[in-house]
């Protein structure tokens, strides 16, 4: 009997997470602006029942109850998963939850206004307490067993460990540096000029998300100031933003946010945590393989690029071929989210070792702006003039995510690994996405990422999948050889 | 100490009330239709926890602990209705009550089948359920002391009675028939004609509201089948509907929702329950006030109808007047939401009657419908043919709502005592709404209406309001003069 009680409820649980993710995409998209004060609010009360709901006494108890060696697998990791969920809201103590909240919601703002002003002393006593803050509950939630950051990371990327990830990951840097460097003196390709009108945008970026196969009985897109996707099941909604002057903006945060809608949507059970997405490294592998493998590729600039000829005729690009190009244009600069791929791991690389420095204790909160300026001009060669472009670029560090970045990185490395295999199981992938035809692309990666839900660890996920052990080889030959051919290198 | 933890806990109540009224309006407005189970799951949890904190054992502790010699009549209130809603949340038992629940979500369900084959037999063993149930109900509530029908209506209108509510609601009965009957040998004004495209429909809709006071950074407007409105304080969200062959379908929906959401959103809080909403008939009159005393008065066409001509300048109405006649168009019909002034409150009075006999078991569901008819065709002269246009019209039994339909007439009953004390007070209305200028009017209710919250009765709201005791006079008189020169008569 303690089973099914058990599952009703994580089930509720998950309803009520879902209608906080409701109310935060209402905020980003359908609130007016007087609803702030109101939202607040009903935010804390909403994330004060899921805690307590998490934290619920019965759980444990339920659990002690069932006898395991007559469950599913699903079940098992369900049972898992409740654990987990119900150690982190139970280890870390309300009172430090909820000054953690508190010091997340200030340090937004602190952010923002500290952004606007260029100014990083505004923010970094926000910064300062956040940091503490966090390694006090990272020490709650390893009881002290655990090295802070990894504990700060499992929250993301449940099972990663630093030592792991930390060769994975660094293994990146000097093939991506000497990649870079070799493109630097060749010249540019063709960039985009003129007006891309909002509504064709809007209509155009609707056409490329349907024929990805996101399903619009089950979601819906939005304009939004940073793109995100939201929900689960048959609730998967995305947003996109629109810059009329770039029309590549608005087409690859829908590629980017489709993947990942095209992974909720694939979830084999809409509420229970067996069946949600395996971490967040696995999410985004989801995201980059669609924006990137798919939507950036050679053989899908044969059907984006008619279509963005019909709905934009005056565009100054004259072929596929000069589209290809232009999308997949290298420059270095001084901003993650429009960073090519190239350089997109690079900026991911100087922000994982910068806060694990900073969460132990290594780096201090006051020298960050310096040490990320001369780390800058260290890996990018440029100066960084203006701290918006710098250290007060991202919104993560304000709001209490540490440990979450490499997990971009992961879903880059992930996504390397997934295609490579892709190929290999259907070798005339490139005929049927010059057609728009991905179906059997989204097939593949239902079957062997989507419907596992949580059954896999990530490591395990990508090994089922591939047949091999996750490394970031995939990844560099990948970007070698397309940016090799691209360059001329 | 005790209440500001009283205070503390009504506030986390009303806000989690105004998630699940948000997930609601989502629901009508934006939700993709494969959302539909987890919707209802979410909607499920959200009211199971909002019973939780409504019926808090905390809560007769904290107000027994209150020395309520020293507070303010504010928190008087705000006592009275946690009490209230307390009452309301443990005198049902969570058995009956999620029974109800659950034979309401059904109910609807069945009935718009049933509305949609055109056959009452398929929806009459749920509506037995229903009037079973609800029966159940108000047995609890009134600890069997009060009849059944008026523990029902009291959830709606705080305090009302059948025995006066009768004699008020039956006063319009004569004087209305009169009306009609003499309006139904005159020649019928202009209609519309043409096609009134929906975007510029939208466009006018929401000058209309933004003219009529409406604050956009509070709210928006939606399009939905049923137009609602919801929400309240900074965000008080409406919605309407669009039908191309029709405009004014839209503008009137648009303006009765918008009387609502200035209620709202001129609410003195927006969660302490003192700071609400008096009751439904008042809420009502408040929408009936701007979309008839208001948006289809004589002077309002001076305003409205240039808006009209430049939206549509094809439109075939040629003149102020002309439109003030179109828009005031008198016709028997059989659906109550299409009624035009003068039937409405008789189509009320039809279910008011129809739904006390149920509750109070001398009319059984199996006969409804042919009593329905047989009524029908007495008091409007007409044979219903078709079940959809008869008993089956209205979603509210459906979902267990009785006791809610006279506050519809209680509203129309209100806004004219309204009405007569505003003119007495602003001599000058007719000139500044022939111009638009609504500020004056919209502060006249802000200080006699809104801002009084649940501090007073309904009743005793009006009393205070105009000078006078609430009666059907106000109405019956306004009806008479405006139509009896409307009409010739």
């Amino acid at each position: 009997m303690s089973l099914p009680l058990l599952l009703e409820h994580l089930k509720k649980t998950a309803a009520l997470g879902q209608v906080s993710g409701l109310i935060s995409w209402d905020q980003e998209t359908m609130m007016p602006q007087k609803g702030a004060t109101q939202r607040a609010e009903q935010t804390g009360v909403m994330a004060a029942l899921g805690h307590q709901l998490s934290s619920d006494p019965r759980i444990p108890d339920w659990i002690d109850a069932i006898d395991q060696s007559e469950i599913s697998e699903f079940d098992k990791i369900n049972i898992k998963e409740a654990k987990r969920s119900y150690d982190h809201a139970t280890k870390v103590p309300e009172e430090l939850a909820q000054t953690i909240a508190k010091a997340s919601a200030e340090g937004q703002m602190i952010w923002a206004k500290a952004r606007e002003a260029s100014d990083f002393t505004m923010f970094a006593p926000a910064l300062e307490k956040l940091v503490d803050l966090k390694r006090q509950e990272a020490q709650c939630l390893s009881d002290g067993q655990t090295n802070a950051y990894d504990a700060l990371l499992d929250q993301f990327e449940p099972g990663a460990k630093t030592e792991t990830l930390l060769p994975l990951l660094e293994s990146l840097r000097e093939p991506l540096v000497s990649l870079r460097e070799a493109i630097a003196e060749k010249p540019k390709p063709k960039a985009f000029e003129g007006i891309y009108i909002s509504n064709q945008q809007l209509a155009l970026t609707t056409k490329l998300a349907e024929q990805l196969g996101y399903d619009f009985e089950a979601g819906r897109i939005d304009i939004s100031t940073h793109p995100f996707s939201s929900g689960g099941g048959g609730d998967s909604r995305i947003t996109t933003r629109i810059d009329e002057s770039d029309p590549l903006n608005c087409l690859y945060s829908t590629a980017h946010e489709v993947g990942h809608a095209l992974y909720a949507q694939g979830a084999p059970d809409p509420f229970l945590p067996a069946a949600q997405y395996c971490s967040m490294g696995i999410h985004e592998s989801q995201s980059r393989f669609w924006e990137n493998q798919i939507a950036r590729s050679r053989p899908f600039a044969e059907w984006l690029y008619p279509e963005m000829k019909s709905h934009f005729p005056d565009m100054n690009i004259a072929s596929p071929e000069e589209f290809y190009r232009a999308v997949n244009k290298v420059e270095t600069g001084f901003i993650r989210t429009e960073a090519d791929e190239v350089h997109y791991n690079l900026h991911v690389l100087l922000r994982f070792e910068l806060e694990r420095e900073l969460v132990a204790g290594s780096l201090e909160v006051k020298d960050l702006e310096a040490e990320w300026n001369k780390r800058f001009k260290q890996y990018f060669g440029l100066e960084v003039k203006d701290v918006k472009l710098g250290v007060l670029q991202d919104v993560h560090w304000s709001v209490g995510l540490f440990g979450y970045f490499p997990t971009y990185s992961l879903g880059n490395i992930y996504s390397a690994c997934l295609d490579k295999a892709m190929r290999k199981d259907m070798p005339n992938r490139d005929t049927k996405i010059a057609k728009g035809e991905t179906a059997e692309t989204l097939n593949w990666l239902r079957t062997k990422i989507h419907e596992k839900g949580k059954l896999l660890s990530a490591e395990n996920l990508i090994q089922s999948a591939t047949g091999e052990a996750p490394s970031a080889q995939p990844l560099i030959d990948y970007l070698n050889i397309k940016y090799s051919e691209l360059y001329g290198l």
